[in-house]
């Protein structure tokens, strides 16, 4: 791959890469679970209904699925010069399709794995020899390659098209679906996904210089084993974050984890609070699992705003929930904060005293599920100067039963409507945790539904209480890395 | 309330609480969210077909939804004595309610709150000297009542029926219901949930020892944010755990958390190490927030097997979740242990080089959900006898397509059947997590299902990753506790 162009034509020279015109899968066979899975997959996503073209590759066969097979990528029916070419067929044959690539093809993707990650130097080095000696650049190996929902590019048939403004790189296939299809469904698409693997040609380094001046990017996920180059990650970190967040999931964090990633990816991982150093002092927000990675991504496309402390106001209905919030958020550093005496007026003039307690953590009692209460009381604490942040629940479950109780046509709708207009006009991290409150398919529904449009109207919900600390300590971290470098 | 029974009539003593065939209830009015919501949740559960009675009680109305309301407890028309009394009127009311129940009821729920959780203490004293003052025995105040599955005792109208073997101190109302409803649909049931509130009369520690002594419960589940008497606490804790498990949530952990209990339920919370310290001293299962006390229980449940050493397996597939699970275990403590030799002979009989890796964590490839092949690989490492405990992923999500891609009928029920015939032989924790792979209906439906069969089978299902860990920790030092007892 060459390694000279500068910020101008990077977004051209990645273009046939994330917006192919023609994929070759090279390894089609029978077996779904091989190369073919790529060639479903693109049926799945309609690929050449946008006007692409795919060719499947192996010498054996000359007809798979109705479609023809070609003996070779050099077949002159084919072609060329080929945008995109997946590369499917067993570890010791990778190096020659490489070559093959060179002159003919513009990028490839090598699905293979059993290079480095599986200990088999001399195969790692010769394929690196092959790669370095041809034209075409490779993600891969040991890599699934592009999600592109805009272009229609899929890598596991049945996983959907979820259109949005995160771009992602994954060193774990499993990883990349897992985010994909747990955000998508709620709204919060991607525009390009990568499954890396061992990179030994295109870098994390090289795909966030594109993230970076790809207009359609917002926000930047990784979930990193190792870093080639960690001077420069950071210093493309530092000039990414001040304009789109950066969501860093680091897989590899004791000892035996670190030596895991290398038989996963290959890679030398290095030490844990190295990592956390760097993330700190470059704006990164960090996630140690997969479930606060996923909740640090939802915030950071919901509502991205930094606190300007760790004082924290607690809503909730329900005695032992405030308890547990108290628990959760003193422990994580945060201070349960003593509200304003005219906060706690305000509040008084609206709640009455039996069943609540206007203390913080504030429990408003059943009653608050009116939503006409319930945003006066948001609105009130908002408002308070000593408080940094707000996190409050509301019970999904409970809007259909409380809605008849109080007399109201549809109270869950009127909820979000008010609460979305209070919080909108509030420069206030603001989080809502919805609190499972019966674990059968009616409550899914009622959650799932509650949680795509409260996002959809700029609030976050995050369904762990334990993961809502540590989301407020990593945008605090962020804003005080935005402030310092002013 | 009398405290001279012994052991032998301790059942009598609570039949009537437990088991009521007349309940009153002081205080219904048109108002849903007050003591009428324990009429209609008596109504949903069809407590009357059961051959009780109930009866509507305010001296300013003479029907309530077609039902005769009466003016008074003393009303020669309600037969005496009466089982169960249930007191929802204003605090100051309370004392003169208590009194009437003298010699014609045999137990009060105190539902109404205000007295020294709201920091009413002559009103608390009233109230105290009220109830000493009477025959009647009273849980609460500030507590909702009893579900009982077996005699419809209900405390909320939808919250279903869910008959089971575990039994259930609150000091919370949310934490009761939250732990009802999201085992309930798992398949796992209750026999009594208690909502005790501040606990002026009948005390956790007397409902322990009727826990103790109750045929129907095999497993206590305690959310305590005090306890009056923890000396007695911790002897009867010593004298139950060896027989049924008992599993705890401490609410108030923090400074502030016990000072939010102390508004909540008006004791005195104590230090959370001195609680700690009792657990381990005393065999209990002990969680810091709800989503691990579920899943203790739901573990305690399903397969309440102590691991002998922190040593675990981890079958997945995929590198990154590998990757993920050794980071989660060995933070926690845990050793991913080098398999025995034959052990990763036999399984490389089974699982091929590609796309697999057979050093713990075991990544067996996509193949793996083969279930001819995972179970096979279930059996061979649970008999390396450097393994303490096994902990696997199934993704519920991928059955169906893997069934038609490895042309299966159903490979998840032939994953569960023989799955639980294997485990079933082995004397090791397991624990599956099914990791959600898609989060819209279809996925809940699918894992669900699959987490409600595994279950029935035998196999704790665990959502949360990050829970596992920790669950087969407080198994080891339950274990611990077992051992230095004999």
């Amino acid at each position: 791959m060459e390694q000279s162009e500068t910020d101008n034509n990077i977004l051209d020279k990645f273009n046939s890469l994330f917006y192919p015109k023609s994929i070759a899968i090279v390894g089609a066979s029978k077996n779904k679970i091989g190369g073919t899975k790529f060639w479903l997959a693109l049926q799945y996503t309609r690929f050449e209904e946008t006007g692409g073209k795919t060719f499947l590759i192996n010498p054996k066969i000359s007809e798979l699925f109705g479609q023809k097979v070609y003996p070779s990528l050099l077949d002159g029916d084919i072609p060329k010069p080929i945008d995109l070419v997946i590369i499917a067929v067993p570890a010791k044959m990778v190096p020659k399709i490489v070559l093959q690539c060179d002159k003919i093809a513009k990028f490839g993707v090598i699905y293979t794995s059993g290079f480095g990650e599986a200990d088999n130097k001399s195969l790692e080095n010769e394929l690196k020899n092959a790669i370095n000696s041809v034209s075409t650049s490779f993600i891969g190996p040991n890599g699934l390659g592009i999600i592109n929902p805009y272009s229609r590019l899929a890598i596991y048939p049945g996983w959907g098209v979820y259109k949005g403004d995160i771009s992602y790189i994954s060193q774990s296939g499993g990883n990349l679906a897992r985010l994909y299809m747990n955000l998508g469904p709620l709204g919060i698409g991607f525009h390009n996904c990568v499954s890396i693997g061992n990179s030994y040609d295109i870098s994390t380094n090289d795909l966030l210089e594109y993230f970076y001046h790809d207009n359609l990017t917002k926000i930047i996920a990784l979930y990193l084993e190792s870093i080639p180059n960690g001077r420069k990650f950071m210093q493309l970190a530092k000039k990414i974050t001040p304009i789109k967040p950066i969501v860093l999931w680091k897989g590899g964090q004791t000892k035996r984890g670190i030596s895991a990633t290398h038989s996963h990816t290959g890679g030398l991982a290095g030490r844990y609070d190295v990592w956390k150093a760097m993330c700190k002092q470059s704006g990164i927000l960090l996630a140690d699992h997969f479930e606060l990675f996923l909740d640090l991504i939802l915030v950071a496309s919901t509502r991205p705003i930094t606190p300007k402390n760790l004082n924290i106001a607690i809503l909730v209905a329900g005695g032992g929930i405030g308890v547990e919030f108290t628990d959760k958020f003193e422990s994580a550093g945060f201070t349960i904060v003593d509200l304003q005496t005219k906060t706690i007026d305000k509040l008084s003039e609206i709640f009455p005293p039996i069943n609540t307690n206007l203390k913080n953590p504030l429990d408003l009692g059943e009653l608050s599920y009116d939503p006409r209460l319930f945003s006066k009381a948001m609105e009130i604490v908002l408002k308070d100067e000593g408080v940094g942040s707000v996190v409050f629940v509301r019970e999904a479950e409970r809007f259909s039963i409380l809605s008849k109780m109080l007399g109201i046509d549809d109270a869950q709708k009127m909820t979000i409507d008010s609460l979305s207009e209070i919080i909108g006009k509030s420069d206030k991290p603001v989080i809502c945790n919805s609190s499972m409150n019966i674990d059968n398919e009616e409550g899914y529904h009622q959650r799932h539904e509650f949680q795509i449009k409260m996002i959809e109207a700029g609030i976050p919900v995050v369904n762990y209480i334990g993961n809502i600390p540590k989301i407020l300590i990593q945008f605090y971290y962020y804003g005080k890395f935005l402030k310092n470098r002013k």
